[in-house]
């Protein structure tokens, strides 16, 4: 059980980063590439291929401005896609809108603006459906987030003090 | 396998109905609720909790204005969750806002505004992870349509005389 | 010298129609066809190409929501590639800039939202560098508009008492 | 008298900040806590209801992005409950929407994107209906601000030029 | 304890209906007016003290377009004002950013577009602090909806069937 | 003292009609004409230069869509143009930042969308200055409307059951 | 003749200053106040009757957010009001639809966000009806815009190799 | 065969370098010049005139703002004109929308905010109806940059390493 993870240009790696760090951590292997929708459709396709071919069950796909790869890559593919917008005009407004306003039929499932990790965990949650150690690891994850967040509230004072200088 | 279908009221059904025909269309059991995230926080829980004891394996969750209804369902349980948003204000953008812009941990797959049919589909396709058949399925509707707008370009003239009056 | 004229979906027929009638009006020929970017990705290269080898010059491209259609026709070609946004939702925005928001490297020249009628002039004045007597007819239709207007300026007290009262 | 004061996160903690500090300057306690409305649905309630206990009779709760909080804050309490919208993307418009757009029946009391101070404030406003010394130091507050204009035009051509460089 | 309820024009009934209506069904009293911001500024002050006079201690104030009205109530008074932005243009977004983007020192606590009862809702939370009757009669009002939907939910196959054709 | 109203098409009456029935109201004689920047730019010019030396002292254009008139017409007198932003698309949003964001040097006086009256009236606000009875008449008018509020507050819960079912 | 410049907040001088810096090189005089429409109402009022007293025919307001100053401005006098909006949050789209979609009968007459040149050129446009040394003035300032970027074409690839790396 | 580059100030020099690097990269020669729509309204038809008696057969028109200046380009001439909206406020959404939204009759060929680059390949590919050697280096360009991303491809996990983190 693999995830093919695909970004439109070398550009948008600090999110793509996003996306197999967080993989990692749940221990899921992933093959990942670089694949513009615009400038090489026929390898996509290939490409896409060969990585179902190597047991991708999950796409996740990102990319900015007017951002046809996760819609290009849903159309190659009955497996789940995820889309990532990636921000570089417009707030990421453009990406997110040609991501997720899919026609009928070939849904994207998209995730918030630059949300590589949660991408990833959307695809943990997906593939745990076959492997339910993976559904124990997303408890174990949600448990460490909670529990850090009630350490900072027992010196709460201190903190709004230390940090609340920002923005 | 079976999927929980919860909206966030009676005003939601016509989307509501495109998930759950949609559904069917494809053979897959679900379980419909009307339920709020803030009418009834804790009979939430309690429902979804029974859903997966029911079977359920993949949340589909819809609402309007500032839906906070998907986000609420992802909060409960670690099965994926598709959010599907409603336009009631603001042509559906303040509901797909308050879908996709989740924080980090907590994902919701999102799908365009009103896309019933679209979050049917991809529940679809994360559950032939499980079921092969589904994927089968899957192909066959896509070719369906294909040969749908095959046979309409072929008298594509009259269609033009026809339908070209509408908007 | 003919325009290729694809539309994603028989509900943009309105909008393909204004092309078309446009077209014709300036005594071009065209070739129609509903393609879909997402349900036929392969036939719509295979049907570009037959547009080329009949003697395609200019693609015009219209779409709906996630309007990926123009910038995929695109990625096909090198010949010049006109996009129309159409208007399903979010009163077409969404499809403006899932067209216009094109990578660096593959533009496509985008019109006004529902504007059918300009992507077709566009077109002319494009096929007008090899064909010369398109210049002339476009110089003639420009000067017809502007004598139907003088023509409204000659009794616009009138026309104000009449029309006045529309919205 | 209390005012519970709770944020999403501690990124958001620079207006969290300007929240306690106002309060603060009107001789106000408050209760912070950094509870997410996703990552500790149970736990928000029972904290919840130890503030009141406590005597909180007023909330504002903040925070980012697909702001759930104070929405999930205003359906555990009738008490009135103040939202801020934090800017995290989008400038800070998904928050915005996502916390005023609540469905008939759970109001959030919405300020403006960032506007900490005015927050509290509000709270101020609001616990002055039991405890009327409050409304005289409102009053002396708005006084003391407009004081300081009056001050400011006393020499505004200096104000000028010293600081009419800056945008 | 009274409510002041403030609307811009006579155009905004439907709306400062749906906020007197839900007073009623609280048992509370309200002073109805029609006051406009920049028509009678100074009229809009001496209503506003009679109001007061009268034991108004929460305002309600609606309006559309470049909706001022409620912060200049604001400006006049120290007790919480309550803005309810009206859908005149722009599908009402210009009317929610009038209202509650105000500047530091001078809150409108703002609902949701359309939203007047929950604006009314929000007075009676108000005024639940002086009042604990009204505390349990929001409790009961929220069981009721909670009891509503849960019926509903008996029979939810036959009202998909009956409701699901609407958008 | 006239008024040159100057509107980009026929199909723009409702608004135009707006303008002349308030100026005409004050007493006021205009000019009016359908000119396109676009069709006509020539002619433009030469019809502007016809209008100042008739004594149009002040401009008033409208336009839709990519509403560059208004600013068009600035670029040809040194008098004040008021500029109109036409709902044809989009709400009116395009016509409004095509008009009001116009660069350093040559403004457009802007007023809403849609509204023809204010255009009018801010045209008589600038014809006041060399005119002082008109200043009277603005005067009396605003006391009118006044008057018209006051004698609606009167009956206003009779209003409030008659008009408060409409949206 | 004179023109009252009144902003909202010294945090604005930075605009405030385009606008004197503007009519001083028309050689007009004007009178600048820091005023709120929030904090002061009243002494609003009083002041903007003195600056008429004193000679002001126009009146250029300025402010942020929800920027309600130009409206409460012009609900005060019958003169001409110019408003300018001033980038504060939301890229200063919420102070623009709060100044320029005033209701029928007060006009504001907008420029665009951070335009204080414009608005002060406005007002000599304006005031150039009653003093026609103006109008020729702002003949000259059009003039030598119009040589410096003549000048400017001189070298044109000179300046593209030194200038041309901004973005 | 040449193409006019204009654009509307010194200060989006930036993006029109992207535009004449970009013909000069195809070995188009190129006629630039700054010329305003509003500021010299004349000069600009009779600059345009020049350019077309020189040979331009297409022309290239970019500004920021109430971008006006690619519209009045297309109202001088019938040959093709491309719009080049430059971010200058709002994101350049602004200048989006007052480029693409034109009326029927006169069309702009707009391509993404900020995309000089994309213009000019536009132009190149308009051109190559008449060159066909034109179309021989578009194609060469494409594969030399799908060579660049698959050369990307080969180190990718590098890349992540030493790219991940920009953001």
């Amino acid at each position: 059980m693999k995830v093919g993870v695909i970004f439109g240009s070398s550009s948008d790696m600090d999110i793509m980063k996003k996306v197999t760090d967080t993989l990692k951590s749940y221990g899921l292997e992933y093959i990942p590439a670089i694949l513009s929708a615009h400038r090489m459709p026929d390898l996509l396709k290939t490409k896409m291929d060969e990585m179902e071919a190597s047991g991708v069950e999950v796409f996740i796909a990102g990319a900015g401005l007017a951002a046809h790869l996760p819609g290009v890559v849903a159309s190659h593919t009955v497996k789940p896609v995820i889309g990532v917008p990636v921000k570089a005009a417009l707030n990421g407004e453009d990406a997110l809108l040609s991501i997720v306003q899919m026609p009928p039929g070939i849904p994207v499932a998209t995730v918030g603006i630059g949300r590589g990790e949660n991408a990833a965990i959307l695809a943990v949650q997906i593939l745990s459906l076959k492997d339910s150690t993976l559904e124990e690891k997303l408890r174990v994850k949600r448990e460490e987030k909670k529990q850090k967040i009630l350490e900072e509230n027992k010196n709460i004072e201190t903190l709004l003090q230390e940090w609340g200088q920002g923005r």
